[in-house]
């Protein structure tokens, strides 16, 4: 394949900012700088449904010193969707959008206790016997998020948990 | 995991645009709708080497329906990662920004002929044999790409393509 073969065509249009207000929808701020991808990985976003999303990844942040954005045209997140964003951006923020304004603005929150939403990754962890057992963990460390099986003490980390979403 | 617990935050800044011009960098722009995430898989961006990306997804378009758009700071493309680009969006253009100014914008252009790009996924391909042979494929539909491999006519389209980047 022959390298670098084009057409000229004009050059009006390519500083334009492209990112417009959204009329209705999620803003996802404050993620935690490079983790807006999985953000998309968690939501079920990989483009080919037709919503409409922005993602910029490590960003200048006044509070941090970079940050990831995330907005979704005509969608409110599901509670379980904002706790497991909780567990790898435990800084960001969730506002609603109606009709150009932001109707709530809240700060995600990671509980001590992680319930349901993950499960251990110790195949011999009794949460993955054939018992009527909830995985359930300690968050022993915020971010990057590290935590503990409640049954096992088996530690997984923030990588180890991203390959479950 | 408790739901929605929340903490309230001030309001002020959800509306910002927060798509900044880039001062020097590619915008890869009039990608088919919905394959930005895979223009960046293609160009390895996951978000955690800390480059700065911004990539809209679904956004509306003057020339066709919908498009998605990459803006990407400081760096300037490969001619093979033109090439992989152009398979899978091949009405993309590419601008060059440096010091805010675009200083070039091209079409990609999809030869006829696609060679070293891909494997043919055929494991009986004499190209996958331990022959000095290239994978070589001709372009028998432009968008969505369908590819015939030269040696054994195996049809591959583009979700197979996309599963090699």
């Amino acid at each position: 394949m022959i390298a670098g073969i084009f057409s000229r065509v004009s050059l009006e249009s390519s500083q334009e900012l492209y990112v417009k207000k959204i009329k209705d929808g999620t803003v996802i701020d404050h993620i935690t700088s490079g983790y807006s991808l999985d953000v998309l990985k968690i939501l079920g976003i990989d483009g080919k449904d037709g919503e409409v999303v922005t993602a910029a990844i490590n960003v200048e942040s006044k509070t941090h010193s970079h940050k990831d954005i995330v907005k979704i045209q005509s969608r409110e997140l599901k509670p379980t969707e904002v706790d497991k964003i909780a567990l790898i951006a435990p800084n960001a923020t969730i506002s609603i959008i109606r009709n150009y304004s932001v109707t709530s603005k809240k700060l995600v929150q990671l509980p001590s206790l992680i319930k349901g939403i993950i499960n251990c990754d110790n195949p011999s962890c009794v949460s993955n016997a054939r018992e009527p057992v909830d995985p359930q963990f300690a968050v022993d460390l915020r971010e990057p998020v590290r935590l503990s099986c409640y049954y096992c003490g088996h530690v997984m980390e923030r990588e180890d948990i991203l390959k479950q979403f």
